[in-house]
């Protein structure tokens, strides 16, 4: 069994209750809203944001409620987030589904996106908890300003650097895990550096997720993934693989790589060259290195709060997890 | 001058802070979002909304800062709202500028308007408030649940009845304004009762707002309304002026309108046949009635309150405005 099904089965009772506790905010006079609402929310996911809310609050012993609220929130700020990115990169496939936008069109996806924000929204006050709702609110800003970055900066069709491309991951997927890790302390009531340290442990843990999604965009086959393989590289999204790449490169290989992004659209062939260049370079190997760094950071964070016991474990379990996932 | 004018004479102290306020929570690393943030808060608007969550904390002896900040959210909520709106609608002109979305785009409008919602957000948070906080969040999800029901009404393309209609002007602008007001009375501290009275009194008072734009957009010309005129019409939106005409109509007209609605595109000849027969069955006189019936309820729940002041006045002076604008 790997290790998210073993953190589902020890944590059932807390997933059977957000679970209730989404159904029960996706309910709706306007039945759309409910149908497009469940299909995104039954359609699986791995459900670790809220996960890493319930583990950091239960590592630090808190035992009430507001801990699923702050984990249904979380959930449904990644699903709005989903929905609204869906539509603007028009994506078509998303865990083996069709997205949202292909089935009920980008203007459901648009307005169900908000009902969802704003369920959200409702979930975290309903927790009263005025810090957590400071960490949220300010999660969710720097999310959607984030998005907008990533927008502008794929308009630019261009070789990122890597401190950009780290600023649209942070954005974009670790500020989220930060915040859901960073609310289960606070709900514990733990102190303000503790609460720090576990933001940061979230950010590193996104990031490394990222990253891998990003690497996984390169290497694995359609039938494994679930969405459109190479999606990044065919929208022209420039992402880790691809500005570890070009730094290995001689000039003239750079040259066509940039006119590569730079085009309008690129082929089968083309994905199929990149990853030879990939495979030669040894970027697979170079990513998982740079991982590895990253890892050792959250796990030393993680180690230094002395707080053991079987939910700082499954934490740590994770954060092995998200190194080796294939999917 | 009119009443606008009047109060934002009057409060030109709380309108520069909201404004300073605004412009602050516009600030972000991302040049675009300001960009775009700007031209839609510097795009005028009578800041309606704000203005009555100042107007009722200030009726009720209020006198901190906190009103500010929730203004501010309600007129970041409201904003947002239009930028999302105007994507899914398809508009190009609005207070006679161009959309957000004709000039940057839907992708842009729709990650802005996530990132004003988010701002909105933090606001509130920042007023430390939390049954201010409940109402907005409440507002927010009601707010989005309408718009996902006009657009599947929309799509029906039928003639709605009057009870489909005001469900969907309570979400769409009514339920905001009866939000701003609400927070208002809640963080002068006052009691449920009141509060909730102070809501209704903005949904009424949203209510007449909605219905007269609506009834504008089949009188006025191009040249005064800023935005384009009959283009609920030509959407196949149904608003109260049809309404109220499809009742006055024979059987066999009846057909006819219904058969306009259903009909892919509408011409500029059927919006003139439209006029003539609103103007004909006096739809505009059965309109103003209607809206009087619902601006002396209003005005009995004010007065009722017992707080007379200056700041009473102008509200009962915005709902005199409401019935006779022209804009």
């Amino acid at each position: 069994m790997n290790i998210i099904a073993t953190v589902h089965k020890s944590l059932a009772t807390e997933i059977e209750q957000i679970n209730q506790l989404i159904i029960s905010h996706l309910e709706c006079k306007e039945e759309l809203v409910e149908l497009v609402g469940r299909y995104l929310i039954e359609s699986g996911g791995k459900r670790i944001r809220p996960l890493l809310t319930i583990l950091t609050s239960k590592m630090f012993h808190y035992e009430g409620r507001g801990s699923i609220m702050l984990a249904a929130a979380v959930e449904f700020i990644h699903t709005a987030t989903l929905l609204h990115d869906d539509v603007v990169d028009d994506s078509c496939l998303r865990r083996f589904k069709p997205t949202a936008n292909t089935i009920w069109g980008n203007k459901t996806s648009i307005l169900v996106g908000d009902f969802l924000f704003s369920q959200s929204f409702k979930l975290m006050v309903g927790a009263e908890c005025m810090p957590a709702l400071q960490a949220l609110s300010r999660a969710a800003a720097i999310i959607a300003a984030g998005e907008v970055a990533q927008l502008s900066k794929l308009k630019q069709r261009r070789i990122l650097s890597i401190n950009e491309y780290n600023e649209i991951i942070t954005a974009k997927t670790a500020e989220l895990f930060g915040a859901a890790c960073e609310v289960g302390a606070i709900i514990a009531g733990r102190e303000q550096q503790t609460c720090a340290m576990m933001h940061q442990f979230g950010l590193y843990l996104g990031t490394i997720f990222q990253i891998m999604d990003d690497w996984l965009d390169y290497s694995v086959m359609d039938s494994e993934a679930g969405k459109n393989i190479g999606g990044d590289f065919y929208e022209g999204k420039v992402t880790l693989p691809l500005i570890l790449l070009y730094d290995k490169l001689c000039k003239a290989e750079q040259e066509n790589l940039a006119l590569i992004i730079k085009a309008d659209v690129r082929t089968e062939q083309d994905l199929q060259n990149i990853r030879q260049l990939l495979d030669h370079h040894e970027i697979k190997q170079q990513t998982m290195t740079y991982l590895m760094g990253i890892a050792a950071k959250a796990n030393a964070l993680l180690k230094v709060n002395g707080t053991q016991n079987a939910y700082q474990r499954y934490l740590l379990a994770l954060l092995e997890f998200a190194m080796i996932r294939s999917y």
